[in-house]
């Protein structure tokens, strides 16, 4: 049995969502995975992926593989796994979680374990360590996750039509471990109530496309104040995004990427902008536009000599 | 000129909505000005008002009066102020809300000063110190507020159709001030992470009627774990709510009333065991319901002897 896997880029945060709220991205991991006898796993990595060296088995599409063999308690199987992808790697554009998807579908697709979707996005953010790319990367669109005691929650949210979402990529990584470790142990009460106000803002602001809420949701207080001295360039590309018209603009996860949120008729000025502002400071970004939901992964089965068919994830 | 006004009660936080939102409620308190020459202000009170002893300076109705007409640079006019209200007094319901708005309204209407909905909750707000009850007041239904570079913006907020919200009130006052002095000046990151993820979960959950997001909205981490002792009942109270359905419960504004959100088919189970919570422990509390969106204030002009028209509010 071979199966095939495409899932997408996801951005995260988009401000005051931190570690809560992410949106799918229009970029893809194509990945293949075919059965073999013994327990070992192959990866032939085209594409972005190129730039990833670790050993086979720490990387994410073999852990994500074989986490879901574990929750569906199936013995580890072996497989050659063929993987492709047009993601930024280390940018804040999902890579990580998209690999972790890719695993998690393919070992549910070939072994028939039979996942639901709530299942696949909870094994694999118990990998990457938390939901916010993981389930857009599955459900696509913008998603909100939260812990409740009766499990994780995740739930589509409304994006109003005349919004896009840009993301200016420059060719250097964040360490998003050590971005984590940047954020303060505490926080004064009152920014946390600011920052609560403003992810409120951010639900309602993408429903309804108001600038003022986008803006207020854009500017965190709860991770960019604190990493956003690590991001080359951030300064100058969020404020040229808001002055060619954005409602405001953030790190994409913990960077590289910035995201910024504009009007329709605004968003390739702000896009030219974000660049234009990189650029001279001798950085060459690349850009990448969202002007409507981006859908969530797709399994193809392909059985041996039959038509490919492609399928919605269970 | 004699003008009349009708201004709702409201409820605040919803539990992870601190200092944000607020939804209006079915209680009203009802006020009529006639110009004096002068500038004294006498205060006729009823209903519940009789249950407030300031001094008529200090009294809220006369604060509010003063203060749309310095905002607008009016000169200080007096003013037969007769006011009447069914709202409960230092209960978190908004009861000071409503009379600064009813006072604000007063003084827009007897004296014409054409302030805007949005210069009105602004000129209430500074007086209250937060906007998150004087917002539903003015606008009616579920509204969320927050300070911007702009201003301040508030908000109409959805709310689906089968949720109900029930206010179990006791018959002892909670001090707001107090309530706010044990907030603690800092809190763990994490905290305020989940916090934020809440927040999101409350505008998510009050516009699709989703129990689990609601759930986690309502379990707050900002302001109920550290006041909700100084609420005799409280945790039996919520407890029952969630029992007999509600999604949860949580204090309304600083208490001493709480608030729990139901499906309608259980609305009336869970505001009877609410209840039944409180007579266990010897207080008769009384129940009220907001089945649909309770509209905001509304002001009546009524010219010297022509017969009253009611208009919305500029």
């Amino acid at each position: 049995m071979t199966a095939r896997v495409r899932v997408p880029a996801s951005s995260s945060n988009l401000g005051a969502g931190f570690d809560c709220i992410g949106v799918a991205v229009d970029r893809w991991l194509v990945a293949t995975a075919t059965l073999l006898a013994g327990t070992s796993i192959s990866i032939e990595r085209g594409g972005r992926l190129t730039a990833v060296s670790v050993a086979v088995d720490e990387d994410l599409l073999a852990r994500g593989f074989r986490a879901a063999c574990a929750a569906a308690s199936t013995p580890a199987t072996g497989a050659a796994i063929d993987a492709t992808s047009d993601i930024p790697v280390g940018c804040g554009l999902g890579s990580s979680a998209a690999a972790i998807v890719a695993g998690v579908l393919l070992a549910d697709a070939a072994l028939e374990l039979n996942l639901t979707r709530q299942q696949i996005v909870e094994i694999a953010a118990a990998l990457e360590g938390h939901p916010d790319n993981v389930a857009p990367a599955v459900y696509g669109g913008a998603v909100l996750s939260l812990r409740t005691p009766a499990g994780l929650v995740s739930t589509s949210l409304n994006v109003a039509a005349g919004i896009e979402l840009l993301l200016a990529v420059p060719p250097f990584l964040s360490d998003t471990k050590a971005a984590r470790a940047l954020l303060p142990k505490t926080l004064p009460h009152a920014d946390a109530v600011v920052a609560a106000s403003r992810a409120a803002a951010l639900v309602q602001g993408l429903s309804t496309g108001d600038g003022a809420l986008l803006g207020a949701a854009l500017d965190d207080v709860l991770h960019v104040p604190f990493r956003r001295a690590r991001i080359l360039g951030y300064d100058a590309v969020a404020l040229a995004a808001q002055k060619a018209g954005a409602f405001g603009a953030t790190l994409s996860g913990a960077g590289s990427a910035i995201l910024a949120i504009a009007p329709r008729e605004r968003s390739a000025a702000v896009g030219a902008a974000m660049l234009a502002a990189w650029r001279e400071i001798g950085i060459e970004a690349e850009l990448i536009t969202c002007s409507s939901a981006v859908p969530g992964a797709t399994v193809t089965h392909i059985p041996q000599t039959v038509q490919p068919v492609s399928t919605e994830i269970s």
